[in-house]
C-alpha cells in the first residue's frame, strides 16, 4: 500500500492486472531521448534532433466553428434545433490570443493529450466526479479507449465480466485475440451484485483458470437494456470488486442523460451555483468511490456532442494511465488537433465555458427527456394496449427495452428441463423474435435491434442452477432508441403495433 | 490466382499472412445487423435500430479553415510564412452545399472512412500512383496505419525485417507482442536488395522459426539516413518479395518532399497538364507496381499540412483492406470528422482542388530544398573544414545524416576479429557517440538523435559472416533535421563544428 503525496488516499498495487504485452512494452527510444533532451539545463538550447514540421509551414492561420450561443433566456437545444437561438463563433488562431493555438496543437503531441486540452478535461473530472487519485488520458472516443484498456489487462485465455446483455461492438473485440465473456444476470436494474458474487465465488481456477479480473459495464442508460444502476448497487459491487479484486472499466457516454432530475424553477445567476445544482443530482459514479484505484472511467463527447468528434478521455490510476499512455505512443498517438482545440476553447472562457457547458448538457438531457416520454406516450396507446408487449422507463441514455410476450404467440413452445446442459435453450423463442424482427422489418417498414444482437453466450461451465432460466429463453426484447424525432417515433410505433398484431395472429 | 473485373491485374492469395487475431476476428453483430438493415428494400423504412444522436443536435453550423490561397503569382509556402500572402477560407456546412456536410460527417461511419472522404483519397491516390487494384482505408495518421497492419500481419515469434538504422517510434511497438526485427544493411542509397536476399537465402526455419514475410520500408527520405531508394532498387526488392512472398509496407510521408526535381520554367495554365508536370518527375512508387498486391501503402498529411492533422490513409489489396476496417471497427473507429471534412473540402471545387494541393505540395518541397541546401551550405562551410564529419545530400525527406570519423578521436580504440559473435563491438564508437552527443548538448547546446536510437539490434543468428563489420562499430553517425529556420540551422552547425573541434582535441 502506498499513500499518495495529499495522504488523502490509499493505491494499491494493481500491477498484477496487466496483460503481458502490457508488461513488456519498453519505452520508445526516440521519446526517450527526447525526454532526456527536455531535461537539459541549457536555456539556449538549439534542437535538430525532432522531426516535426516547423509550425509556420501549418497552412491554418484561424480555425472557426459556429456554435449555438448557450446564454441566453431560451433553451439552447431546442432553440438550436428549430433555427431560432443564437449562434456564437468559437475562434482557435495561430497567432491570436486563445486557450489553445494552431501553433501549440498541431505538433506531435504527448500521448496522454495536449496539456492545454487535458488540463481542461481533468479539471471538469473534478468538478463533476472528484475522483480521489486519479489522472486523465486522452483518447478518440470510447471504442479506442475502451479496446485499449481490453489490451492493457486481458491477456489470452483470460475472461472478463459483464452484463448478460452487453455491447457487442465492444465485447466482440478482443474475442479475436482470446479474451472470453461471462455474463452477469439482470433485472430491470441492471446487473445483478448477489449474481455477480456467485460467479466469482463458485469460479472454478482448476477447470476454467484464472477467476476473471476485469468487469466492463455501461452504469447509466445501459446498453442496449437502458438500466441505471442504484447507488446501493454500486457500492455493492465495488465492495465485491475490493473483495474479489476486480478492476471495474466505468463506460459512461450517458451519464449526462440521467433523467427525472429534481430541477429547480429558475437558473442560478451564479456560475458556481448553477454548477453545483447541475451536477448535485446526478448519480455518483464509480469513479468517485474509487479509494483503490481500481476504477478507469471512460468518458466521451460521442452522445452530448457529436460521434464524428472521436474525442474523450479515461480517468484512471497512475500506473494505468502511464501504461495507456505508452499504449497510445504505440499505436494511435494522441487524438486530432481539431477535437483538443474546439473542446479546449470551449470549456475556456473565451468559449461556452464550463458552466455554458453544462448548461447544454442539462438542456441536452431535458431534449432527451421529452423524446423519451414521447415514445413512451405513443407506445402506452398504440403497443401495450395489444397486450404483446411492455416497455422499461430508462432513467438514462437513449434505448428503451421493450419485451415482447412470446408466450403469447401460438407457435410457442415450451419443453420443461429434461436434464442436460441448464444454458440450452427449451422454448422456440430466439427464432420467434428472428421472425418477428424480419416481419417488422420487411412487411411492417421498421427496425429495431432484437435482443439476440446483445446476448453474452452463456456456458454450463459457470451457470450449474438447473432452474436456471436460459438467455436464450429469455431472448425476448427489442432495443429501440427514443433519439429520433417524434414522426419516426411515432411512425415507428404504430408500424411496431401492427406488426405486433399480425405476427401474434397467425 | 484470380483475375478481377478489370482483367487489368492478377491478385494473389496472400491470406496466408494474416495474423491469427485477423484471422480470428468476426464481425461485429451490430454491424452485421446494420447491414441487413440497409439491405432491406423497404423504401419508407423507418429505423429504430441504431444508436445515433439526431443530426438536429450537433452542436456545429458551420466549421471554418482560414487557410493559404494557393492561386496566384505568388509562391504559396513562401508568401504564407512570411505572412504576405492573400488567405482563403474553406467551409464546412450543416445544410449548406459543400462536399461533405457536417449532417454527412458526425454519425457513426463506416470503418474505412466516410465516403466521400474516401473517394477524394481514392481518386487522388489513382491519379498520383496508380496502383493496379487496391482500396482505401483512412487511418488516423501513420503511426496508427503502421501500427494496424502490425497487428495484421504479425503472429507472436515471427521476423520482421526493415532498413538495419529504422524509425524506433515503428519498429518498438510490436516487440511488446513478440514481434522481433532484422534490419538489412544499407548503404548510402538505402537498403541494398542483395544483403535482403542473402537473409532470405540462409534463413534457416529449423533455429529461426519461420522466414521474415513482412518488410518495413521508407522508401523516400528514410528516417534516420534520409535516403531514397532508386527505380532499381524498387524493382529488385519487389521481385525478391515475389520470389520470397514478402508483404512490403511502403511507409511513404515524405513522397512529395523529394528534390532536385527537373521543373519547367512557368506553371502550366491547365490544370491537368500542370499536375502532369507535378507527378511525373517523381520517383515510381511500390503500390504502382503491385500487380500481385503485395504492398500495403501507407500515406500521411503530417509531413505536408501538420502532425496535429492525425489523419491518413492506407492502400492495399481487397482482403487487407477488408480486414484493416474490421480491425477499425474493432479499435479506433473511422477518423475524426473535421479532418476528413477539411480535407475532403479541400480538394474539391470549392476549396484548392486537387491542381491546388499540388501547388501547395510544389511549393513546400521547394521550400524543404532551400532548407535543406541551406543547412549542407553551412555544412561545408563550418563543419566539413573541421575535417571530423562528412555529411549526406538527401533527396527527399526532412533529415540528414551525418557521419562522424570518430577514428580519428585519440581515445578510439579498434580490435582486430579473434572469433566469437560476428556482432559484437570491436571499437568504442558506440561510447564515442554517446559521449559526443552529451558535450554537445550539454556544453555547446545543440542536439542531435544519436544513431544508436535508430540501430536494429543485430543477431549472430543470422549474421554468420566473420567479416561482417557490426552495426555498432558502425553507429557513427547523427541524425539532423532541415526542417527548423534559417537561423537554427546555422547557430547549430556552427555549435556542432565548434563541439566537435573540443571533442577531437581533448
Amino acid at each position: 500500500m502506498q499513500t499518495d503525496s495529499n495522504g488523502t488516499s490509499n493505491v494499491i498495487d494493481l500491477s498484477h492486472h496487466l496483460s503481458s504485452e502490457a508488461r513488456n512494452r519498453v519505452a520508445n527510444p526516440v521519446k526517450d531521448i527526447l525526454r532526456v533532451i527536455s531535461e537539459c539545463s541549457v536555456t539556449d538550447l538549439v534542437s535538430m534532433a525532432n522531426g516535426d514540421p516547423h509550425h509556420s509551414l501549418y497552412p491554418f492561420r484561424q480555425v472557426m466553428y459556429e456554435v449555438p450561443s448557450v446564454q441566453g433566456p431560451f433553451d439552447p437545444v431546442t432553440s438550436w434545433r428549430n433555427g431560432s437561438g443564437p449562434a456564437q463563433t468559437i475562434h482557435s488562431y495561430k497567432d491570436q490570443e486563445c486557450a489553445l493555438s494552431i501553433r501549440n496543437a498541431f505538433p506531435y503531441g504527448r500521448a496522454a493529450g495536449l496539456q492545454q486540452c487535458r488540463e481542461a478535461l481533468a479539471s471538469f473530472t473534478n468538478l463533476m466526479f472528484a475522483p480521489p487519485n486519479h489522472h486523465v488520458l486522452l483518447t478518440l472516443g470510447n471504442s479506442d479507449g475502451i479496446t485499449k484498456i481490453f489490451r492493457l489487462l486481458g491477456e489470452k485465455g483470460d475472461y472478463f465480466l459483464t452484463d448478460e446483455f452487453s455491447f457487442p461492438s465492444m465485447t466482440n473485440c478482443p474475442l479475436a485475440y482470446g479474451i472470453k465473456w461471462v455474463g452477469i444476470k439482470m433485472d430491470s436494474g441492471g446487473i445483478i451484485p448477489e449474481e455477480l458474487e456467485k460467479v466469482l465465488v463458485k469460479w472454478d481456477e482448476v477447470k476454467l483458470g484464472r477467476r476473471p479480473h476485469v468487469l466492463y459495464i455501461i452504469p447509466v442508460g445501459q446498453n442496449p437494456t437502458g438500466s441505471t444502476l442504484s447507488v446501493d448497487r454500486r457500492k455493492k459491487i465495488y465492495a465485491i470488486a475490493q473483495q474479489w479484486d476486480l478492476i471495474i472499466m466505468e463506460d459512461d457516454p450517458y451519464y449526462f442523460l440521467q433523467y427525472d432530475i429534481p430541477q429547480k424553477d429558475s437558473t442560478p445567476a451564479d456560475p458556481d451555483e448553477f454548477i453545483r445544482d447541475f451536477k448535485s443530482p446526478l448519480i455518483p459514479t464509480f469513479l468517485s468511490m474509487d479509494v483503490d484505484g481500481r476504477v478507469l472511467r471512460i468518458d466521451t463527447f460521442s452522445k452530448v456532442l457529436a460521434p464524428g468528434m472521436r474525442l474523450g478521455w479515461i480517468t484512471s490510476n497512475e500506473l494505468f494511465h502511464q501504461k495507456l499512455a505508452d499504449y497510445t505512443d504505440s499505436s494511435t498517438m494522441p487524438p486530432h488537433a481539431f477535437g483538443q482545440m474546439f473542446v479546449t476553447e470551449m470549456l475556456s472562457e473565451h468559449g461556452w465555458k464550463v458552466e455554458g457547458y453544462c448548461l447544454w448538457l442539462q438542456s441536452l438531457r431535458l431534449d432527451y427527456q421529452r423524446r423519451r416520454d414521447f415514445l413512451l406516450e405513443v407506445f402506452r396507446r398504440e403497443v401495450e394496449t395489444t397486450g404483446y408487449a411492455s416497455v422499461n422507463c430508462p432513467e438514462g441514455g437513449m434505448f428503451v427495452w421493450i419485451e415482447v410476450f412470446f408466450e403469447k404467440h401460438p407457435r410457442h413452445i415450451t419443453e420443461p428441463y429434461h436434464g442436460g446442459s441448464p444454458v440450452a435453450a427449451r422454448t422456440n423463442t430466439e427464432l420467434l423474435l428472428k421472425e418477428l424482427f424480419e416481419k417488422l422489418m420487411n412487411i411492417h417498414g421498421v427496425v429495431f435491434m432484437p435482443s439476440s444482437t446483445f446476448a453474452i453466450p452463456e456456458d454450463s461451465l459457470w451457470v450449474e442452477d438447473d432452474r436456471h432460466l436460459p438467455l436464450r429463453d429469455r431472448c425476448r426484447f427489442l432495443r429501440a432508441t427514443f433519439g429520433g424525432t417524434e414522426e419516426i417515433i411515432e411512425k415507428g410505433m404504430i408500424r411496431l403495433a401492427k406488426g405486433l398484431q399480425e405476427f401474434f395472429q397467425d
